[in-house]
C-alpha cells in the first residue's frame, strides 16, 4: 500500500459521511474530492455537509463527477445506490481514469448470478485500465459471506450453511427504521415490498458468494420478504409500533441444490428485537459454529469495512474483486506509520 | 488454481496423516509423494501407514526427501517441526525445485520478529524460484490471529485486542495429553517447562501478526506458561490427573507498548476443561467480540486450514506469505467441478 492513499468519495449519504469521516481520521488518507448530486450539498464544505467536528475540511462539494474524478484518486469510495445497473456508468467512470473503487452497492458485492454481463464488463474494464473493484459492506461483504467462508477455513467437509443476523433497529437512524417498514400496516407493508421500496438488497449475492466458495452446487436461489410484526407496542426516538403493526424486515434467502437446502441466510431487522447477534452455522466435519453477540451495527461496520478494504483493494490484482477474494483486515490508524 | 493439485507431504505424525486423509478426499489433489524418517514408516504404503480405509493407496513412503521432492509437486504440505531453524533446510529444499509450500511448523506462520534473518532468506528463495510459501494451522493461522484481523474489518478504532482458546484434551490422543504435562505433580510441570519439552508454540507469533495487522504499536511481547492445575479428578482414556496434578497447560502472551498491554492471549489446554471456546474480543469503536462455541477442534481444524490454505498460497504472489496475507476458504471437495 502507498503511504498517501488519495480518496474521493462519490455519493454523500449517510454511508458516505460515514466513511467520509473515518477517512479523515486515517492519516494515510487524503480526502481529495466528494461528489453528490443534492444540490443542498453542492458547494458546501464537506467536513460541514457531514457534520464532522473538525469542519471545515476546506474541500467543497461537487456536483460535476467527471470534473472531479479526473483527479484520478487512487481509490473512488462509492455509496450512490443498492442497484448495479443504476451505478455502471459511474464505475466505469472512475476506473477509466485510474482509480480502484471500493463501492457499498449491495449488488456490485457478487454479481456473477444476477448480472453476468455487467460483471464481465466491469471486469474487463478494471484490467483494462489496471485497477480493481469491489462491492462491500457488512452485509453483503462481511457477516452473511466473509465471515461464513472463514470460519469454513477450518472444516473438512461442509454440507449445509446458515447465517442469521437479528438487528435491533430501534436505536438507528429514522431513514432506516422507515426504509425496514416500521410502524406500517402489515398490508401496508406487503404492498412496499411489492413496488420494491422495502428490501434489503444482498442475500441472494451472499448466497452465491459462498455457494461458490464453499463447493456448494445450489443450482437455485429463493428469497422471501415478510413483515416482523410486533406482538407489544415498541417506542423509538422517532416513531411508535403497536401491537400488529409491521416492526421490521423479516427476509429469508436459501440457496438449493434439486430443490435441497444447501444454504439458508435469514435477516431480522426490525424495532425491539431482543436477542440481536450475527450466527455462522456450519454443518459437517466438524459442525462449528460461531456468534457475534449483539451482532455488528450496520452502519457503523459497514463504512469500516469500506475503509478497511482501501489496502487489499489497491494490492490486489487488476479486475473485479469480491469480499471473498480479498484479505480484509484493519486499516492502520491515525499514527501508525 | 489448477485443476489438479500435484501434492507431496512433507513429515507423516499426526498432523501430517491427517493432511494427508483429507487430500485425499479432494479430487481435485494428486498425492504423488510422502516423506518421513522414521524406519518404521519407510517403504510402507501411505495409505498403510496413515491408517486409512481405502488403503493402499499405491504410494510408498520415502526416507529420501531430495529424491521425492524432485518431482516438483505444484504444493508441498510440511509438517515436521514447530522450530523454523530446525526446518530451513527443509523448506528451501522444497522450494528450490519449484514447489509452493503450506507449512505447519508454527515459527514459520510471522517470523519476521523473532527470526527476521530467516524470514528475509525464506522470502529471498520464494521469490528467486517463483513460489509462495505460508506457516499456518488453527493456533497459530487462524483462531488468535486470522480471526482476530477477521473480525477487526468492522471495526473504527482498536484499542485493545484479546483471544482467549479453552480446549478440553479429554478426547484429544494420547501424545497431546503427554504433551500438555497431563497427570504430572506441578513440580515436574515446571521442570518440563524449563527444559522446553512442555511448550505450545505460536502465542507470540500471533501477537506480533495482530499488533503489525491492527496498527497497534507493540514493543515488547511477553509469554508465561504454567499448570493448569486439576481441582477434581479427571479420567480420560488413557491417562487419570489426581487433585492438584497439572492437567494441562496456561499459556498468556502479551503485547505491550511502553509497558502497556494492547493484546492479550491466553491458551488454555488441558484434560477435563468445562467450557471449551473460542473467543476474541475488540475494545475501541465499536466493541465488539466473537465466540466459536466448543471451540475449533485442534487436530482436525490445523489440517483443515492447511488444506483449505492450498488455493490461495497457490494464487498468491511469490514469495513468504503468511495467514494475515491470505484469503482463507475451502477447498472444493470431491465430486465439485
Amino acid at each position: 500500500m502507498k503511504k498517501q492513499v488519495r480518496a474521493i468519495q462519490y455519493g454523500i449519504g449517510p454511508i458516505g459521511a460515514s466513511i467520509l469521516k473515518l477517512m479523515r481520521e486515517k492519516e494515510a488518507i487524503e480526502i481529495i474530492g466528494a461528489i453528490d448530486t443534492d444540490p443542498a450539498k453542492i458547494g458546501k464544505d464537506l467536513g460541514e455537509v457531514v457534520g464532522a467536528p473538525d469542519a471545515p475540511w476546506g474541500i467543497k462539494v461537487s456536483g460535476d463527477a467527471a470534473g472531479t474524478l479526473e483527479q484520478s484518486a487512487d481509490v473512488v469510495m462509492h455509496t450512490t445506490s443498492s442497484s448495479l445497473p443504476k451505478v455502471m456508468d459511474q464505475l466505469i467512470a472512475a476506473m477509466e481514469v485510474g482509480s480502484c473503487v471500493v463501492s457499498t452497492c449491495e449488488e456490485l458485492s457478487y454479481p456473477f448470478r444476477t448480472h453476468p454481463e455487467l460483471a464481465a464488463q466491469l471486469d474487463k474494464c478494471a484490467k483494462d485500465n489496471g485497477v480493481a473493484l469491489v462491492g462491500t459492506g457488512v452485509n453483503p461483504g462481511f457477516v452473511m459471506d466473509k465471515l461464513v467462508i472463514t470460519l469454513a477455513a477450518v472444516s473438512q467437509r461442509i454440507d449445509h450453511a446458515k447465517a442469521l443476523r437479528v438487528v435491533d433497529a430501534s436505536k438507528r437512524r429514522l431513514p432506516l427504521q422507515k426504509k425496514i417498514g416500521a410502524g406500517l400496516s402489515v398490508e401496508e407493508f406487503r404492498g412496499k415490498v411489492k413496488e420494491g421500496t422495502i428490501k434489503h438488497v444482498g442475500l441472494p449475492e451472499s448466497v452465491a458468494m459462498v455457494a461458490d466458495s464453499l463447493g456448494l452446487r445450489v443450482d437455485q436461489i429463493t428469497e422471501t420478504i415478510d413483515p416482523k410484526v410486533a406482538t407489544e407496542r415498541v417506542q423509538t426516538e422517532f416513531l411508535t409500533v403497536e401491537p400488529g403493526q409491521a416492526a421490521g424486515v423479516h427476509q429469508i434467502a436459501r440457496g438449493l441444490s434439486d430443490g435441497k437446502e444447501l444454504i439458508y441466510m435469514e435477516l431480522q431487522m426490525y424495532v425491539g428485537a431482543k436477542d440481536p447477534a450475527d450466527t455462522v452455522e456450519l454443518t459437517g466435519h466438524p459442525t462449528i459454529s460461531l456468534v457475534i453477540p449483539g451482532g455488528s451495527h450496520g452502519d457503523i461496520a459497514t463504512a469500516s469495512v469500506a475503509v478497511n478494504s482501501i489496502p487489499s483493494i489497491l494490492e490486489a490484482p487488476s479486475g473485479l474483486r469480491t469480499s471473498r477474494d480479498l484479505p480484509i483486515g484493519f486499516f492502520p490508524p491515525k499514527g501508525y506509520r
